[in-house]
């Protein structure tokens, strides 16, 4: 894990789910926020789990964001070990059924220990969900968001305008 | 909506969610956070959706949360609007099939606008999630956060004590 | 949007369903159906949104139809806010659950604001329930749709004929 | 089947649907819209739902409501045999599968023969689009419409009141 | 429809369901099994089913193969008209929401109206139902039904013989 | 079981299904119908299960009603032994998911070994198809199952008038 | 927990599964097995999790039987840690959807860390299971097993007796 | 089936369910254990399936693993007729909705009969519990299990080195 210190964490239960989870890391390049990248698997590396987790705070991590598919455990279990706001994305990997067990074991957590879930697959909204969060002790990045939502409102007039010809 | 200045925000669909929705109140309640709550649908009081989406962020709110059930918009349209973090609530409300409806629709946002979701009816995680959101810029409520896991963490113990006998 | 005056306004919340979309706006040219067909995202472009659904009934559109994937509130927004009948046509875009999402979120409103829902993706039947609807005052629309049914039924007729060899 | 000529017909599967079905009746009255009401089985009285279906139009009616449960094929076979529009109310009938079924089978109907279907159980919103339907035709339904969204509104407006305290 | 006296009938809602139904009418030739098959479509041909269903008896029909997609009401509605038994095909159709539609709005029939259910898309099994039917007042179809299993068991055995080496 | 010939057999799983399978055997009772009825556990008693599936034609039985819930081996295993046409059951049972289980491992069945199966709890539409079937060799059984229909249609044609006042 | 060596471990995440976990304790004390039995959450108590996941085998443990419900981590989470058999049982607990993700959480282990998973609160099963397991080592065990087999056939001839009277 | 005395049978209702059950053989070669492998049907071979399951534990096995896919009989029957523990592997087989139908009709066994069921398509992990299970009666096969969970951890530890760069 990284040495320097980052406000956002990004681990994915499996390399095979970077193609999903790069967009958080996108988002987070593109609103200049500080991050590490790695994989940390709930089952086949639980010590480094506990470790990861137990560590967080204290290595100056604001967020983490936590992908995983089938019976993912990694988001849940990070969220309890750590006080850091967790956010699950449940990945529509190759061993999952539609996306359905992903979703599920990253949602309904128990009382106590929440998971701020997105959409499936849905990498991108964790990364401006993080954003929002870091947000709240950084005003300028509420400024970029409102900038990133009036971009995406541009978008949709231009596709508009020329879909109306 | 409260005139004086408050944290978070927690809105409603209905009134008839409001014996869900009191779980994140009195998590606010335990954690002393000042929070306001209210009644607004998406469906029967548009406008007044858009208002209080649209005049969060100024009038100091730092995290909103939405509970809805059935097709349930009210999370999503509302983080349609602010930039603020939206935690929202899927209620199984009478009109909802197991809840099914609830989930889907506040869950799966499209990219650019996403939704913190948390389980069926969990308000009372959609509240510790508002906490730890807040705790970013808060260390207090951070050391509040770990207290209170210390505290699930002895009532289990307790428990398993009493079960072992 | 339009400056002529049209019965009949087609909306998606993304010009990727247009391919799916545009099953409407061909059933309305072939039924003499003025209308006009534009991009509307409740998510990305709320205030567009709500002017759009605010003032349909003024500009004279007597009917809706409305298109959107995953948690999709555009229907369901827009019969909030306008008294005309909205058709919703939930669709299987990407980042939908094989459709689900889109159809509880469209179908499952709650009392008092009625979308009129058709199948998973069926822009067509959407075109035919508003050449229905607008039927209701206007005889010679009765007439075609009578027409149509007849075609439908000719068309089965050969086939069974064709396979009966 | 009423002989007095009548704007709107609601009929269900099955008398036992009757405390459902009774909520579009009651939104009829409320609107003053002249409607019948009565038991066609389409599984049951085949013939009866044919003839039914096939003297709609030619007997006044401008719009049917049909609710079923289970295998829930009265909406879909109405609609298959007038050019009238129909409106589908799936019903979570004693044998249905906690309503998918009644969903499903109404909802999904192919290219070419619309049902407009409304929520689980959504009788009162059959009632309220067979209204927006009828008011195509009929300004002042229309207004009623307006002045029911109001209402709805000042309601919401008053548990928000009586929450905020 | 066949004017030669046949004892089965193959029927499906649309000509692309042939590549399905092909598996009962394969069947009946394997058993020696006359039969007819055609295209009647509940929604598009209502009469023609109407016809259909209640003639088949008379004309010496002794049970009617009925594959259907989506909210497939034919062979519900042909249960409902004729005495003979009905076997419904569930087809995983184009516009079915993986099978769950046809499945449902075919086996969900309510008390008085069976419809014998075969798997999605089973139409080989359905034509092997069929003949168990016809074997009970025709015992050497029964033989044939034996040799039948006997040779599914042998093809079983000559490839476990292959994997065991 | 029974030491008199008789036409049709109905098992079930466990005797706690005895008030859902009764219907089959009421339905058997108003036509006339010789039956046995009995308990035969797939999975606690798979060698009575052996010899009556195996027994089942030579005992003069023509046709087999079999019901049972959550992993619902019964009727697929009974259908794998005898060449009897075999009617399913899908009970909702204690222990089963809302039924789904019960359904799904009734009706789908692999290719080569069909059961016909019906709806969810639907002992007595499994007792009309058991008629139907036996009709087949019969044709009082199927003026008597005309008769039935009748009374059905009666039935409902009597609660349409006691509705329409 | 335990400091006499017992063969067998129940844990539960909750006190509240006790209902439904005490059936397996009663499956071991039925067939001798010594087992201890206590309350180990996941996510309350993430430590404790672990010590009890690692100790197990060491402290003489054979086979794990875990039981949770919502996203249940538990038992998936304890098989990343021991080497041990452990025995999944989802329990469909107040907070879960119908036990489904109960299931899906406990059963979509990826490659590499099995659970063995039984049915929605079959946590009989999951004691029966455990004993077929030790069994593998202690013949006395399999011929237990083989009488109890034994006991629920006389007991399904019972009632089958009983009911065909 | 083998004459040679092993410990682990993998059986697999069709050949075509070969590449899936492979996985299961490949972890017993890696693992040392001796085993064998064939085809068995529930539906095609009932007989063999019966003999196989009662000779089993005479034969000298230890564990059986079945896998199936559909109605999936198999695993449950298996178990009905042995006391040895069964593994289940629900097979996403070309008949199955989404294999949902595989797992539920694996799963959902009665309470009696216990199946330790495996992930859609694991084999893999099926073949690692079948270890688990003799391990319990044989050392060296712990230490073997602790030596390949060291090597998952490892690869993983790896793939997060290359991915943090």
């Amino acid at each position: 894990m990284s040495t320097e210190r980052v406000k956002a964490g990004i681990i994915m239960g499996s390399k095979s789910d970077l193609h999903i989870m790069q967009d958080a890391a996108d988002i987070f390049k593109e609103f200049g926020v500080e991050f590490e990248m790695t994989v940390v698997s709930a089952h086949r590396t639980p010590e480094r789990m506990f470790e990861y987790a137990k560590n967080a705070a204290s290595r100056g991590l604001k967020v983490i964001i936590a992908g995983a598919g089938g019976a993912a455990h990694l988001p849940g279990m990070v969220a309890s070990i750590t006080t850091l706001p967790v956010i699950g994305v449940p990945v529509k990997s190759s061993n999952s059924i539609d996306g359905w067990d992903s979703i599920l074991s990253i949602l309904q957590m128990p009382n106590g220990i929440p998971v701020a879930t997105v959409a499936l697959n849905a990498a991108k909204n964790a990364g401006l969900l993080a954003v929002q969060i870091l947000a709240t002790a950084d005003d300028s990045l509420g400024l970029k968001m409102q900038a990133y939502k009036d971009e995406l409102r541009k978008k949709v007039e231009e596709s508009a305008a020329e879909l109306e010809g």
